[in-house]
Order: structure tokens, then C-alpha cells, then sequence
């Protein structure tokens, strides 16, 4: 089975720390494939680069075939328009991270990278019918960037705001925090579940059940804002 | 004052319709603006071109100079990203419309395009937390080019579907409706709220109040997918 | 275009603050009368005073040609009572307040008078199905004759409570505040919404659009509580 | 125990239901006194009349003694404030008749009376929070004059819209429909609360287990709309 | 009348506390018979306890003629079973307690035996759909064993909770704190209800009104878990 | 991995289907053994039998070494409880397919046995907050026998409900359904969910990422309601 994973900013580290985290997850059969968008923003600090960045995005899974897509932006729309453009299940890790956790406990907290990031990730969540389980979201206070190159702070940081969750089940809320889960775990005896793996063993359960959507994909779309 | 409104497709016909309605809403004072993006998808027919059009879109608001921004699609996301990108208040139909209506009634019904838009629009709604008081959105069945070219039709379409409704009020949920508030008002004795002719008054309302963001927007935005 | 604004107490200091808020809103061809109710409580310290009023209220809105109706009482009923006996569209502050605040930001917070009517709000923005986007509604400890005779020493109170609110928009919840909006977003940086300069702002875009309810007055009632 | 009853209308026929349904429920050393307001309308046709009335059932119950009251009104305003004016416990038959009905099954219907009633009912249940448990809120099609003088057609009218239920637990929606529980639940196989025999008992279940509001009510009120 | 109290644990101290509280509800024509069950748990300490225990009750009420049953585990699952098993209304605290407190305020507080109790307490009011109401589930750190053994003490640690609720009306929320009522709100000023009462007066009241489920108990069960 | 699976009631044939769903979904290197209670009822026909085979369902559990549980009965409680009596994560299908069913779509419909299930389903939903995001439950008509005994008939019911279903995807929401996915898909063009399936493959995820629930299980349980 292949599985692209698109990462929505174009943090190299990051694409490489959501790769590991992917392929760690996988079953040996799976083959894992991250890429990040080709154009667009390079961090996604605000509402407008949420935006933008999902235009790259779609454009790398109309462009990429696979068996299965994940899309590794923790509270990014998208997944019903990538829905549109491939005959893949598309998993978004929004959605995959919560799930996982609702099958560990009846509900949740999302430990999420920077406070502007609290209520994109809320206002996804109530819009995906998601937030009926959820506790909480707490920002670490830790930048996509932050997670990348200052590592060991940033993993301090979310151990520490993890450790407050009034719940058992914590699921990590930024696809640059993936690979935390095993140490934030052992740091503050919760269940941490990382979205990114999740959804890579979702996508490995319905293929295995070989569910997928039953809509065929569209024809080649036109009207990519930066011409076809 | 000077209001700009930015019709998220891009169907001459309906920029046109979209100009006359804001312009017979606008106070005298009032110098109305309409742009339809200079990129992007023709006709919104799904939420890949959704999310293409915002692009385009928010391109436009962060280019052009205005007192106040009218965003003339509904459904669509990209208000607050907007928001980001300029100073003036920025208003979205689809919030004005279902406001406006709210005032006038404890619940009204949407009408809106094709099927295809009524989960859009659904999902908007709840992530805007605007759903409590919407009683149904409903399809006319009614493209945007059926809108424009084929208005006639598409007028008794919108009337036909607008007669069904279980409540006093009706939103015309779509830009291309607008100008056909007093039609649809006048066939089937509801009260008939538009939402470009909303939004222009709540945007010369808040003008009139002094009332804005209190944010101020962001240094030039990097990172459009399609190069600065 | 003529206004009726109704103040639901007999406080006349009251009744001069909420004209001059709702006269330095309208247009300049709008005319404004605010009347306060020839019977019932001087000032409506209970729940039991806020049935009592609106009585009067509706006396004087059935018994007063308008173009347009402002009830200027917040968290007060008799909106749906007022309608019957009017063409006029009646429009309610503690409506008004809340719907232009909505357009500003997704979510807000409301500041009233005492203890004692934050129940009362709470149970009226419930029937109103407007309780989804407010954040708080938290009292500012001051009583109507208190926003009347101390003005200083209430504004500062009214200023101390909108700093604590966790959102960037704050609405005030009571007639008594009217005029205060400026002066509170100044001294706090927040985005102020008074009711009484929303209430006819909407009124005057009701007007301007040609939307009005569609049902016709009823025959004049029979039935007050005082005699005919 | 002295139950003081109140009937919101002046509709004789009804007051004398009202207080055979309450005599009937009322256990061997419970004193039933039912009273109509002195002044207001003689029917509640609306929503005007409905605030009307509310004035003279407070100053029923504010100038008669009793060990507990119910307000035989079903979806009127006014508990709040009758609790103001009296030391007894306040029983209105919106909340027992659903709270009993809650007892007996997890969810319920009520049939009220005409169509007008219907919003007005839903908007009280509502505010009240008791709309969660509510299946649905049926109109009987049957005025107050109608369930008076009219009583084996409104019998038979009553009977017809209970039969739709989707319940097991049937409530009804109006002081009217007093005394009528025992037939409709005979000709409909559903279990049938009547309001006002549900706040007699719950009026005496208080009684005998020392219940009251903890609130000493307050020094005589002044403000009456018609005079003290 | 003859009603079954059913006490799912097994301590007999509690057993005694919930007859006598149930006993001093009851109207003088009242027969009260107080049962444990004759196998399961000692205590309920967690989940699995709670749902061995309902076997127990299940028979107690299976095999003892009443006239109304009332099951007094608060937040226990079963009445909706035991209802299939008897003619009788079944009546469980966790559902009386709060419903006589609706009648006495728009929302209460439930105060109950240890933490471990609160999740099942609150699963228990969602689906019932009575947690509109519930303003808190508050634990007193108080087990069964202490609200028997150390009567005092519990007391007093029930007493500290309820003077922190933030309502008017507190619930007692476990069969072990019956009888203490009274000494709760003489010490907190609140309105304290006791679940076991309360379910005792409602019993007598659907008693009084003739009102109970309309199914026939089906014919007799097999398939208890310990042989027939 | 060894997963053991329990069918809730005692239908011989309803745990070979079970037990072949769970044996296709499992990969390779996963052991199913699939267990029916020991004691209890025969069919699950009502809420009293729901909650007597719990007892037996525990007692599998409790002594059944394993890596993971998958509780196969669809709405049913006891996952709680049986979290307290093992380390293994539980699964309930109840939770798995909806679950699944979740990252597949929006929303989704249940087809469950008959119409005594769908009040058990829905409660049951609620209580484990997964209720909005189901459209509806519909009952199949068919009962656990029917399912076993008459498969082809049965299939074409199940098969003509779904059909009827306003999402794109359904879940079957019965264990005796296993097995039939496949087929419903096939004849209706939908996204069908079994949650025994789903179940099995989120414990394999569960396993292969690490998780499992961080409280330790209780020391050997007394009280159980047959004797230890």
C-alpha cells in the first residue's frame, strides 16, 4: 500500500520529522511517501497562509498517486476538497488524532503549537462535528519552527502543558510534533496519541478493509490560481 | 465611504449583478467597488474551486485600498483570514445575511444554489456558530450561470423553493441571487433578506459607529502560492 | 425615517442618555423620539419590575406612529408582543447588540448593570437562540440610577469589567451604558458595541432595504391590564 | 396546605376546569383556591395578551396567602417574578406537567392548543432548559373559548393530535385542557399528564419535605403599571 | 400504597439510612419496604460493581409485588430494564432528585460520594438528557462506608461541598447521604434536596394522579446470569 | 496479537459470524478468539437482558488473558467496566464503527436489528458523545435468530434499510450483521462500516503505535453477582 503524506508548510525539517513519524507507523507492507507543497507559504503563522498553503497542497495529491492520502496539518481545511480530487481515502490528521483518541477514552485534550493556532484548531473541530469529546485545546506556546530546530525546549514545553490536561488521552494538536508522542508519554503518564500515526494506520484499516469513498474522483480541474 | 466588494467567482454576469445590488443598497455617500479575482476558477462548483477562489481573493482585498470589504460569496471560508490582510472591517454575506434576518425574525430559511452547496453551507454556519437559528437551507437548484444567464427560470426556481420555507424569513444564500430579493418578497409574501444588500448596510453601519477591528493588519503577506 | 425609542424605565436622566446615543447614530434624515412608559417601575431592580414595565412599554409603542421601533431595555421581553402591534419593524437592543458584534468577530462578550440581570440576560439571549456566540456576560456592578447620577465613577467600572473579557468584542448590556462606547474602547482597546446606536443603525439599513415584517398589526388590542 | 391556583385568562369556564382538575389531584387536607386576575384580557389570543395577563396573576398572587402557588398558564412568562412577591413555592404547569412526564419516560410530547401557541411554547421550554427531553410541541387547533364551550369536540380534537405522539408520555399544553388527561389517555393507550394535577402534587411533595425557595420575598413591591 | 425502595449496594447501614429517609416522605397511607440485594457487590467502588449490582436489583424487583418502586443508586443504569420486569412505575433517585429540583430553580448542583462517582453521575444525567440543568457534579470525597460509619464526618464534608455550588438548589447525589437533607440547609442556607424523598413524593403522586407506564411487564425473564 | 472478541449473547451461530468478520479484517500475525458469555441470556430482546449478559461478558473478560478486547454487541454498556478488569484496551464496536465510519465522512447512518434497539442505540450514543455526527438509526427489522437463521433474507432487509440511508456511508450496528458489509455495499453503491471489522483493525493500530489506557487494572473483582 502506498500512502502520500503531504505536510502543509514547507518546514523541511518538519516534512522529515512527519516522515518519520509516518513511517514508523507503518506496516512493512506500506510504502510512505511526504511530500511538502511546491509553492505557497513557507510557515503557516496565520489564517491567510492556512489558506494559501492549501492550494499547494491540493495541487501535490491531485498530482500524486497513491493509495491512501493523509494530510498532516493539525485545524487546515481541505479534506473535503482533496476528497475531490483523487479516488484515495483522503485522512486528515485533524480528524484521525481525535478518533484514535475517542477509542482510548471518552474524551480528549489537544495539545496544539501557538495560541493563534487555538481557535483555527477549535472552529475545525466544531465544524467537523468533533467537539462534543474535546476537553480542551491548550497551546505549547512552540512555532513549527520551534519544534524543529529547538527540539529539546519544544518537546519541554508540550511535556509540560501536556501534564496539565485534565484528561487521561492527549492527542498531539501540529504535525511538526511528530515523533513526541513515546517521550511526552513516558514524561507524564498520559496516553499521547500523535495524529500523524493515526492516520497512517487508518489509512492501512480501510484498505485492509477495502473501504473507500464511493464517489469517483472528478476530472482534471481547472482554475488553479497560478494557471493550469 | 468606500466599500469593496469582491464576488469570489469569476462570471462577469454575476459580478455585474453583485455591483447593482450593492450599489442600490449603498447610501449616497457610499462609493461601491466590485472585483472578481484575477485568477482562479470560473464558476465554484465544489469545494476545490472553493478553496481556489479564496486565493484570488484574498489577493484582491489586500491589494485594493477600501473603508470597508464585502466578501459577496456564501458559504465560502476566507473572512478571517481577510481580516488579517487589511484594516478595514470585512464583512461576509454570510454572516450578514442570516444577522439581518435575525433581526427581523427568530429564524429564517436559506435558499441557496445547487445541492452540491447546501453541506458548504451547513458546515459553515456551525463552524460561524450561526446554525441555532437557521431553520433549513434549501436548494433552488439554481447555478451561478443559470443565475445569470438564465434568470427568468432561475428567478422562479428561487420563488418556488423560497414558497416552501417553514419560517416568515428568507436568506438568498447565494451572490448570484442578488437583486432578487423584491421578486421572490413580492411572489410569495415572505420577508426576503439579501445578503449583498446586508452587508453593505452593516458596513456602512459600523462606519457610521466608528466601529472596527481593533487589530491593525498585518506587514505584507509573504508566501502566495502563486509568488509575491 | 422616524424612530420610536422606548426606555423601559421611568429614570428620565435614563431616557436622555439613550436619545443622545441614539441621535448621535442616526442619519441625518432620520428624526428620533425616545419616550419612556407613562406607568409602571421607576427603575426594574427585579424580575418582577421587568414584567410590570413592559406594559407600558407596549402602551406607548401601539399608541406612537413610528417608521421603526427601538426597544432600548436589554434582556427585556416583549419584543414578540411589541410586533403585534405595530407595522413598524420593532428592533431590540439586547437583538441588535449581540447581531453587529457577531459581524465584528465570531464570538463576544456581554457587560450589564447588576447581579441581578445576568440571569435575567442569560435567559433571554437563550429563548433568542443568541446564547452560542457570547462568550460572558459578567456585571459591572452598576445600577441604572448608579449609570445615571455617578456617571464617572460607573464608567470606570464598566471600563474595569470590559478589560477582563476574554474577547476582543464587548457589547453593553443595558440602556443605562448608552454613550459610553467610545470612552470604554479607548481606556481598553476592545472593539465596544452599544445597543442603542446598533438597534438604530439596523433599523435605518431595515428601512433603507425595504424589509419589514410581513405580517399586518392587529386590530387594536383589548385587554390592557389599566382599562382601554 | 393552602395551593393558591391562578388561571392567566378570565375565560369563567376555565378558571372552574382549572380548579376541578386541581381539587381532583389535591390530597384530602389540601385547601384549593383558583383565582383569575381581577383586570387584563379575557383570552390569550397573542403574544401581547400573554404579557398583559402576566400583571394581573402577579398581583394575585402577591395580595392572597397561600402555602404554595401554581400558575395554571402553560408557556407564559412570570414564575421569576411571581417567586419575587411571595414566600410560598411558585409552581408553574409549563415545568411540572414535563417534569412529571420526565418520570415516566425519557421523552414526551405536549398538544397545546392553537397554532399561535406552538413558538410561544417552545420558546418558554427553551428558556427553561427543559427542551431537550421535549419530542415535539403538536397544536390541538383548540382556543380556550373552544376547549370551554366546545368540550366534546375539543375532546375529540385533543384525542386526534395525541394519537400522532411519537411518545409513550403525553403532556398537555393548556389550563383548558384540565380534566381531560383520563379521557384521552382511554381513547389513545398513551399515558397523559395534565399540568395542573402535576403541580398540585408537586406542590404538596414539596409541602411535605419542607421544600421552599431559601429567598425571603421582597418589602411590597411599587410600579404597578395600573397604580398601588 | 406499597413502595419498593431498592438499595443496590449491600451495606446494611445504608440500607437503614435510605428506609428511614424514605419512610419520613411517605404519607401516612404509605407502606415503605426497603431492599438489598440478595447477591452482588458489598459496595459500588467502580463501574464493574455498578453493573454487577443491577442484576441483584433487577431480581429484588422482578420478585416483590409493589405498587410503585423506587431505585435509589444515584447514577446507576438499570431503570429502564426494571421497567420491563413490573407493572409498576419505576422511579430512580438519579432522575427525581433533579426533576423536584427543577421545580424549585432553573438549575441545581449534585453533590456526590467520591471522584470516581462524578464521570458516572454525568453519563448518566446525558442520557437521561438532564444535564441542561445540572450546573455541577461535585464530589464530597465521601465512600458509602463513610456515610454510614462516619456519619459525623460525612456530614460535614457533604456540608463544605454544598456551600461551594454556585445555585440556589443542591441535589443530594448518593443513597447513602438520605436524612441528611435537613442538616445540609440548615448549615449552607441552600434548597437541599434528597433523591430518595423526592422519588417517594413523585411515586405518590403518579399514585395519586393514576398515571403509570402504559406496556405491560412482559412475561417472566430467563436468562439471569445466575440461573432461574 | 492476541485479540479476544466477545459476541454478548449466547446464538451459537451469531459467534461463528462474528468470529469469521473479526478472523478477515485481522492481519496476519493476530490470533482471534472469539467467546460468548458462559451464563446469561440466550438473545438480547430487551434492556433487561442487555444488562444480565453484561455480567457474563465481564466474566469472559475478566479471565480471558489477551492484547486487546473487542466487545462485539452494538449498544450495549460494560466498556467501562471492563477497562476496569484488564490492561488490554477494550473496544466496543459501538464506539469502532461510528468511529471509522467518522474518517470516511461527515456523518453516517446506523441500521440496526429491530426497533427495541434503536431507543438502546441512541442512548448509548449519547452517552458516549458520538451522537452528532450519526443522521439517524434505522432499524433492519431483524433480529440476532433472524440474522443467523434466515442470512439471505435478512441480508435483502438490512440491504433495502440501508439503501434508504441520506448519507453516503453506513454502519451496521449489529454483531449479527458481520459478515454482511460487503454485500450491502455492492448492492447499494455505499460506504458500509462493520464495526466488528473496524474494531479489529483499531486494536491492531492501538498495538502497533503502543497504546493502551495508562491506569493499571483493579486487583481480582469480589462481588460478582453469582459468586466468585
Amino acid at each position: 500500500m502506498e500512502i502520500l503524506v503531504v505536510n502543509p508548510n514547507r518546514v523541511d525539517g518538519c516534512t522529515r520529522l512527519i516522515h518519520a513519524a509516518a513511517r514508523a507507523a507503518a506496516a512493512p507492507g506500506t510504502t510512505v511517501t511526504t511530500l511538502a507543497p511546491g509553492r505557497g507559504p513557507f510557515e503557516l503563522t496565520g489564517q491567510s497562509e492556512v489558506l494559501f498553503s492549501a492550494v499547494g497542497v491540493l495541487e501535490v495529491i491531485a498530482r500524486t498517486p497513491a493509495d491512501a492520502v493523509v494530510m498532516a496539518g493539525f485545524g487546515e481545511p481541505g479534506k473535503e476538497a482533496a476528497q475531490e480530487l483523487t479516488a484515495a481515502p483522503v485522512l486528515d490528521i485533524t480528524e484521525c488524532g481525535p478518533l484514535l483518541a475517542r477509542a482510548l477514552g471518552a474524551s480528549y485534550t489537544i495539545v496544539t503549537s501557538t495560541t493563534a493556532a487555538v481557535p483555527i484548531v477549535e472552529d475545525r473541530l466544531r465544524a467537523l462535528r468533533l467537539d462534543a469529546a474535546c476537553a480542551a485545546v491548550l497551546a505549547s506556546g512552540q512555532s513549527v519552527p520551534d519544534l524543529v530546530e529547538r527540539r529539546e525546549r519544544a518537546l519541554e514545553a508540550v511535556t509540560g502543558v501536556a501534564a496539565l490536561a485534565a484528561t487521561e488521552v492527549v492527542v498531539l494538536g501540529c504535525g511538526g510534533m511528530a515523533g513526541m508522542a513515546a517521550d511526552v508519554a513516558a514524561a507524564t503518564g498520559r496516553v499521547v496519541v500523535d495524529g500523524v500515526g493515526a492516520a497512517v494506520k487508518l489509512a492501512e484499516s480501510l484498505g485492509a478493509l477495502g473501504l473507500a469513498p464511493a464517489r469517483a474522483p472528478r476530472p482534471p480541474v481547472t482554475g488553479w490560481p497560478f494557471g493550469d
